[in-house]
């Protein structure tokens, strides 16, 4: 792993925008769906997953099936995950709340949760079951009544045990065997089986990272997620065999991963840059970390701790380990970073898969201004205004000013109306 | 104004996206200005405002020639607005918290201010001071240290003095006189003299808002703006000329501004259909609402409130004021509603300029899955995740299962590498 001075690296990673081809195939398979419905969905299954189906939603024998053919530790341990999950995510359900004033007006904040949401999950090879819960979990708790899963079928026409299995754990039993843009354009536009959504949320491939940003606007999306990265920062009292298995950790999920070390002490640069190649020598995904390593890995020297965290702020990491002797003193120094794992044990799969905290987090600098997935991502605000009697007489006169200074008339003569009742009633009180 | 039924009532207008010219257009200003910095600034600006401008940011003294300009009953208006826009929103800030468990844990959650944003303010014709209010202060609040304003500058290369004073009520002292997709471009990538930002908000033409959704993931934009609309709910007890003028003062923003009445009593839909027409006659901005009265409004006849609050809840309405007997009574019913004015003083003039929630809401029925600007809006939030020896030593073979049975080991091997010690550590203990 190449080692050099923080001043000379340059991080930048393009995010893949697609092609023009792909961009045109993406905006063809939204408008067939959204004119075709279910029929378009059939047509784009068979084409892409190589399977021809009637209906699409997952039946309970199906379910039953997938239970069986988990094993239950796995199983043990996906109930146990969840259950940290929904813990964790518990705590950051808001109420909602008013102020009063005394004049009589009561102004306040009314939380709702959206009324149904959409998780895509990828098929492929890799299925992802942990993700199942860390997307689905933060909606249930949000109270959306309703969350669906769309996910490619394989050519048998089956899911992956194991995403139905989470998807049961995590409350999850409407689910639609429909992947790509197609499956966004039914969340999006509704078909006959499927009904549209308010909001998207799940990775997924470039056509469905393409059809989310398209469609953006019509519901809501999550982030477009990028190649996931790790910054390690550092100092001599770091394990090297701990750092190295936890920069190759991430830089196993995809060439364009990066992982980044940046530390004070060159003595762990070298020792971290020889155990990464240690380890990588008989990793299963060795081919693809390497890869990751090679054109995005990178060893960084800092004078000290100051300068360690400003780099770090400036690369803001979808996951940062702070690995020095005092992680807590310098937590205040990070402005920008996704999540962030402190001391020796909190390796980053214990966030992936098992603390508590969501594995859905800002990738390629986001975090500047993202934050990782939570229950407020499933809720909507509305504001409430109850203004009294009391305080539009005392203040109509300045609204009106406000708005005849922006030259929207219709707004002072609404507020004029009811001022123009006030004074007819005065006057008659007077009289009397 | 019509008098429909409910079921009739079919809302949609189409959002503008653009014709082709226009995105590439904006395209092309986009690269421009990334590519050339300041001298595409000053192309553009000569271009679409005829003012050639050296320095873009406003002076000190142009700040103090504003101030002379506005009356100080405006001015005095702006800081009573400001200060309950202040107070509201206050409220709404939110602390960083953690939790921690007997077994050594903690996790938590960093809530922190985004460092810099841009604040959108358009020109032309109208100015509103109060959208700068509305924007500036929850990102005040919020903590975020950088606020800059870019607004297009007039022919005479000056900006309209209400924005700038209410900039400075609000506390932001950095604005550049550039407009268009090039003062996004120029928020997005940064140039000579305008430094880059993390969130770009505030409203503009079909320009501006193509080139936030191009920037989109960049930096963070706030929604894609569509014209307003006001929706009131109304029993027999509603006062009609109240419920025309509220409606007017929505319908002279926009001739795609949408207007509906949605009520119970026949009585009331006839007197308000009368109302519109006789307040209409002489309203400054006639040929503004008359467009959008007959092309977007519409009175419907629903034959109790359950079934209101029903089309209520499909339109999904940026305003909605409830003007029956017991407003407070039917609230729960609201599922989607961007701001919720409550009984016959809060006319929604006064949330838009006074009462002091935001009245940047979300328009044309995407309140179903967003809510009003926030101080949300400008915070970021990081996971913190501290896990114990203990912890790891009692959970770490369940994370190796769960990264084992995705597939990806490089994950389990970084647990693997703790336990490993963990072994070696105990075996060490017992022959000791």
């Amino acid at each position: 792993m190449r080692i050099m001075s923080a001043s000379q690296y340059d991080g930048k990673r393009s995010v893949d925008a697609g092609t023009r081809e792909q961009q045109e195939a993406v905006k063809a398979i939204l408008t067939s769906v959204r004119q075709q419905g279910d029929e378009a969905l059939r047509y784009y299954t068979e084409r892409f997953d190589r399977v021809l189906l009637q209906n699409f939603r997952v039946s309970e024998g199906e379910f039953a099936e997938a239970s069986e053919l988990v094993s239950s530790q796995v199983k043990a341990a996906l109930e146990e995950a969840a259950e940290n999950i929904w813990t964790f995510h518990e705590r950051q359900v808001r109420q909602s709340w008013f102020t009063t004033k005394e004049s009589g007006t009561l102004l306040g904040q009314l939380i709702r949760p959206l009324q149904r949401v959409g998780l895509y999950v990828p098929g492929g090879t890799a299925a992802y079951p942990s993700s199942v819960l860390m997307n689905a979990i933060p909606a249930k708790i949000a109270g959306v009544p309703e969350v669906v899963i769309t996910t490619p079928p394989g050519a048998d026409g089956k899911i992956n045990p194991a995403i139905l299995v989470a998807a049961q754990i995590a409350g999850v039993t409407e689910i639609y065997k429909v992947g790509g843009a197609q499956a966004i354009a039914a969340l999006t536009y509704g078909t006959e089986q499927i009904k549209s959504v308010d909001k998207i949320v799940g990775p997924g491939n470039i056509f469905v990272a393409l059809a989310k940003r398209e469609v953006f606007g019509l519901v809501s999306i999550d982030m477009v997620a990028g190649p996931s990265e790790i910054a390690v920062i550092a100092d001599e009292t770091a394990n090297p065999r701990y750092v190295a298995a936890d920069l190759l950790s991430q830089a196993e999920h995809d060439p364009m991963s990066a992982a980044i070390l940046v530390t004070t002490s060159q003595t762990l640069a070298e020792q971290v840059s020889q155990e990464v190649e240690r380890q990588l020598a008989d990793l299963p995904r060795k081919s693809i970390a390497e890869a990751a390593i090679r054109d995005y890995g990178a060893i960084l020297l800092v004078a000290d701790l100051e300068e360690g965290f400003a780099v770090i702020n400036r690369i803001a990491p979808e996951h940062l380990e702070v690995m020095i002797a005092e992680p807590f003193e310098h937590l205040g120094k990070v402005e920008n970073a996704g999540a962030i794992f402190l001391g020796p044990y909190s390796s980053e799969p214990v966030g992936d898969y098992f603390a508590g905290t969501n594995h859905v987090i800002p990738t390629n600098g986001t975090a500047r201004f993202s934050s990782p997935l939570s229950v407020d991502d499933f809720i909507k605000k509305s504001s409430v205004v109850s203004y009294s009697k009391r305080d539009l007489r005392e203040n109509g006169h300045k609204i009106v000013a406000l708005a005849e200074q922006e030259g929207l008339s219709g707004h002072g003569r609404a507020i004029l109306a009811r001022l123009q009742d006030f004074e007819t009633e005065e006057q008659e009180g007077e009289k009397r």
